[in-house]
């Protein structure tokens, strides 16, 4: 017997659950899930439950269950298929993001980031590399939600492979049943212990204490529901007695393990500029150029993603519409981000970027971004600690997910000097079109100078990455910083398009 | 010459403005624009601009300039393309209602809604039936639009074909502006009086007080913008100055334009009811008919709309479950409609239930919905009197262009009587893990009963329709009520099915 076989031998002595006794236990349970479910409303606290394991063990019953048992206006349930274009052109996980339940919320995920690297992996479509990568992905992903107030159960639903024989014969000998076994389920019963070998590798891969799974034995109805219910009644009982202290731990090793600064901002030559004639030919040149490598970004179906961080009056608007005046607007969209809604505030930072992503083919510009989560957040205390210390890596993988994707990122720092700022911003004040430009916060932030000329020190050091570089931009002169951001993006676009 | 040619006539007329004179006018406007912006983000009213006309008439600079000119966190572009399948797959004005602006915000919509019937007329692939009929889709949309509370400022763009020529052939020769010249625009220039005699129809058709056309001359970058931006700035100022004192009028007509009520509730047998046998057998044989008639919709591409609306209690809830326990949960969303939220209430008040319009092939079940503009909003006096009587047509046109997009739409009123509403509060009342179902609100809306049974006999009477029509559905018993309803969507499927 092999040790990975002992984790189902466990499941095997799960306690037999009676009709009797269940009848006796359900009204119980449906009330505790129903009152927790109520005080869930009240919590930043939202729950995700991902069913997976064994096609007949019961995943779709008891997803069925919660249903009927809970306020259907708390919870929503989402299975996913293969054939979904709008999601097919985006990142994988961008449809597990735009599902993601708001605070108060709970969200029943059928056939979700399991799948894939299962069935992949059995039917070997997948190399060992790529399910690692998966698997790693995964972790990537559960490690951010429950870091940032997710309460997610992970429940594998097993039978062995009698009871999975003797289930799929029962569904499909009745005919409002039948459907629940999908073509090739006996296929994949005939392949049952290549699905234990891979389940196991997988479980333990990602068996960890943030995010448990919950092994369970699904060849007695009663059972498995009612050990699904406590489990779920535990979770959220746990969760709303015990809320996290902190919003995580910050990272006492910060300053050790931070690489040294580039010091890359103080090496600015900020004095670059451009003559307005040479501004003109080449801004023409480069509109061209783009408009070209963008019609055929869009043939081979390639996104661009552009990131534009900056000192107040750093000019990012402006280089963002002389970007965009050369291209159709049928193919892009820019975002400009402000502070977050009460929507979005019920969801992890990431969520409402990941709303925004394009689809295959398309551009979004993003004017501010979520860097502002160590930028403006980190200075202001709007985030603590240990909530933007962790985002440099969650955004280093969240932007890695949107190069694999077939996907150019270019995220320009739009620089200017003290002085430059000073000057803008009382010119803005002297232009009365331009005033409402100007507010009493931007004076403050300027106050910060110095805070947020360390927070973009760090965050280019820590996402400065090979294929989601910064580049920074002397902004002092308008006319140099437009052109070297159009040229950039150029640029990008054709090494990206050579490689495909 | 033509009566129609005169439009154009006047547009030629249309004062200069010189560049030095737009210098001067710049700085005004642009102030002028931005603080009317400002004003507008605290009112109740949304701003749409419908950019249509000629090609090369400056249309897309013009969205340029008002995106430079204006605070981009309150204004958003939607250029719409035709290979969209997300669009595509749902009713063609789905996307429309999906990027409606909320209130303070401003849309700037490009090769919208008037593109279709343009090009299709011009080109004649519409008949000259299917041209009135969409164009009288377009005023009912704009009407829905306008009438509660839209400023929505539609901007035709002129060209004489000599301008036009001289137009594409100075954006063909530069290669940054070549791109704007679409494959096509030439052979649309030699058909340049067939779009004027077409065009001509389009504003004499769509020309209405509430939503009129500003007619301009493209032929001069200054004098086009001046124009468009001062016809901006009036329509927002003239809104914010007069704000409309009524949410339109209340018809007074109201009691002589309806129909006699048909006294249907009261007609309806509430005894009819099933044995336990009886029941289990149908509800099986139902499910299973059920199952297989949404396979071969799903294979089909027909889409499936279902409304539950009912008393309180009267078992919409469980009706709904038990329709679903045979269905794929990939096949399938629940809505369960509540009070809307804030940014519900920021937009018209179908805009929400737009956003859950299946993609073909799919099922949307609505656990409450529009109907509820005439149900709670109109005896609670959510919505006033001017409101929900206009409600009804809103809907009836609604529900048409889901039906006109092979959509099957069930809508289910499930009535009970007093007694066992009453029965049925007191059983929620005494089973505890049913409690959280029957709130104080439950109870005031039991009160209004006979307020609520005439707001249900004017529903039933007004939006009845053949394609549409209402089933009422006798939920005293519970079992009868939920064969009844799986069994009519069947029906209903099985019928939709066989006109495909």
């Amino acid at each position: 017997m092999t040790p990975a076989a002992t984790v189902w031998d466990h499941v095997k002595d799960q306690p037999k659950v009676k009709k009797k006794e269940f009848k006796k236990l359900e009204p119980e349970l449906r009330q505790e899930l129903v009152d927790l479910q109520q005080q869930l409303r009240g919590s930043n606290t939202s729950v995700i439950v991902v069913f997976a394991g064994v096609d007949g063990a019961g995943k779709h019953e008891m997803v069925n269950t919660l249903n009927a048992w809970m306020d259907p206006r708390g919870i929503v349930t989402h299975a996913y298929r293969r054939n979904d274009e709008s999601a097919n052109e985006r990142p994988a996980y961008w449809k597990y993001w735009r599902d993601l339940p708001a605070n108060g919320q709970i969200g029943l995920f059928l056939s979700a980031w399991y799948s894939k690297p299962l069935l992949g992996r059995v039917h070997r479509t997948l190399s060992p590399e790529e399910f690692s990568s998966q698997l790693e992905q995964i972790q990537a992903f559960e490690r951010t939600l429950a870091e940032n107030g997710v309460l997610l159960l992970k429940v594998w639903m097993h039978l062995d492979k009698k009871a999975q024989r003797k289930r799929l014969e029962k569904l499909s000998s009745e005919p409002d049943t039948a459907w629940q076994v999908k073509p090739g389920a006996w296929d994949n019963w005939g392949m049952y212990d290549r699905f234990m070998e891979v389940s196991n590798e997988i479980i333990d891969h990602s068996q960890r204490a943030l995010t448990p799974w919950l092994l369970v034995n699904g060849k007695h109805r009663y059972s498995r529901q009612v050990r699904v219910a406590h489990a779920l009644r535990d979770a959220i009982r746990d969760r709303l007695d015990n809320p996290p202290k902190a919003k995580g731990f910050a990272d006492s090793t910060w300053n050790r393990k931070m690489r040294p600064s580039r010091g890359s901002l103080k090496k600015m030559d900020l004095s670059k500029d451009l003559s307005k004639d040479v501004y003109k030919k080449r801004l023409k040149k480069a509109r061209r150029r783009l408009y070209q490598l963008q019609h055929q970004a869009q043939m081979a179906g390639l996104s661009t993603v552009l990131v534009f961080e900056g000192q107040d009056a750093a000019g990012k608007g402006g280089a963002i519409r002389r970007l965009v005046q050369g291209l159709d607007a049928q193919q892009y969209q820019v975002i400009p981000i402000a502070a977050p809604t009460k929507i979005e505030l019920a969801h992890h930072y990431l969520w409402r970027f990941w709303q925004c992503i394009p689809r295959k083919g398309r551009v979004t510009i993003f004017d501010r971004s979520w860097y502002g989560r160590v930028l403006v957040e980190r200075v202001e205390g709007f985030a603590d600690k240990a909530e933007w210390q962790r985002a440099y890596q969650e955004i280093n993988e969240f932007e890695e997910q949107l190069v694999t994707h077939q996907t150019v990122l270019c995220k320009f720092w739009v620089q200017i000097d003290k002085d430059m700022q000073l000057a803008r911003f009382e010119q803005r004040q002297e232009t009365p079109y331009k005033q409402w430009k100007i507010t009493d916060e931007d004076w403050r932030n300027r106050e910060q100078w110095d805070a947020y000329d360390a927070a973009v020190d760090d965050m280019i050091t820590l996402t400065h990455r090979t294929h989601a570089p910064w580049i920074l931009v002397e902004g002092n002169s308008k006319s140099w910083a437009r052109i070297k951001v159009i040229e950039t993006v150029c640029k990008n676009l054709e090494k990206a398009l050579k490689k495909m």
